[in-house]
């Protein structure tokens, strides 16, 4: 499947008994942090670690399409690629995935700001980190730009 | 201000210590389980509360941005409204709102869709469904339906 | 009820849709989030806050007996109240108490150390401090020094 | 180490970014749903999965005691055994331990009472449960029934 081939971060992840409501799905806001999870380690994985002390990589925009639920026995599997690339912020493509039968349950775009905790501000993203996340992902700057 | 008197439901919500992350601000999930808390006491408000044991709501996209960091010591309150009422689905628009100052920290559209737990297939709003929600917001059916 | 005049400190707590699990309970880990909020408020309130930014208060242990679920649509409080000062530690018992009927669905008792975070060793309440919470109890260091 | 042998049961389990509190550390409540998670699996494990659906094994008390912080990088390992079998109820004893050093972060013991949904009463633990759990921990009922 074409599609497949996009997501090089894959990480499966833990449903927790009080994750799931009264219907026996897992909330919607359980998916948040899943992702969250996800997406820690891919820009550990991604981006050197050390940078990340003196600038945070705030959340901008979380847009969400929930296709079907997911129950405690699922098991899932959150993936993880890097879709858009701009001068301060960068946009995750994000899906959760049920590992038996390979079903998208969630799928999720973050755009997210390189921020600078000392001014405050949005700072630009590094050539180092842009390099980085090019790599990783085996895209040009090109391709990541016009998303 | 205008703006304001669109939402006629609010909710002030609690801010647990356990929402707080290592940076001192509101974990992004905890946001979509006040969004949550909100959402079904509006409901309950607008829509009669019995019939929504035969009939469930269920998010189908969440599309929030995130305009500043809500820390421990905020009050918050979450503003709701319905700004689209179709056939099977509605979405509704909710905000974070700092009581000292009235800022808004986030923003969030919800598309919900109403969906039969026998058949597991989404199903048509009720006449009387559509009424609750046009007289709660003051809008007829025509205004709710073309946002 | 004698019982009652033990807790100077009430706290309503919100109930979270994502609290509730499969079974319509309030998930057991969810207590101690509430547990926790309402002890926060009490230490702020007893105890000067601008100390507790370079000294920090550690759970050491927390024993907690359930006699009830609780349910979505219970008003809940959390009592708080201290019964043991010790050198280094001081004991919380609370409770949550459903406001509709009174009733006590749930008691813990937590053990908590002042500790230093520059020597990350215990460290002994100053005077001040048993003194304020003393004070708001209305007893004698002796009278909780024994308990 | 004598005290390795008795937990038979042992889960990896994921920390979470939202996890993790202003301190850095796992908030307490956490930990519980930790341990839950294991039990959950421990249960499932040892006890035949189909009868619990009529019945449910009800927490009656909690008792916690904490001897270090878990930091978001800790590998944590939740080990689970039964250290106590009565007629109603049973005692669960859960460690989590640093996959990292062996280090012992928490302990907690949990009685459980099983429980009849439809009669709401405490019920007899059936002697195919009580042989499924001595079985398992390779104990005896009389050892298990003293502790």
């Amino acid at each position: 499947m074409e599609d497949k081939k996009r997501f090089k971060h894959t990480m499966p992840v833990q449903i927790r008994f009080s994750d799931v409501d009264q219907f026996g799905h897992v909330n919607n806001s359980v998916y948040f942090s899943l992702y969250d999870l996800a997406k820690t380690d891919y820009l550990k994985k991604v981006i050197a670690d050390t940078e990340l002390d003196t600038k945070v990589v705030v959340v901008a925009n979380i847009n969400a399409n929930f296709f079907a639920p997911i129950f405690f026995s699922d098991q899932i599997q959150i993936e993880t690629t890097t879709i858009q690339l701009g001068n301060t912020s960068f946009t995750l493509l994000q899906r959760a995935v049920s590992l038996d039968g390979g079903y998208v349950k969630c799928e999720c775009r973050t755009v997210m700001v390189l921020y600078d905790m000392a001014t405050k501000e949005p700072m630009p993203i590094s050539d180092e980190y842009k390099k980085a996340i090019c790599d990783y992902e085996g895209k040009t700057l090109e391709e990541l730009a016009k998303n």
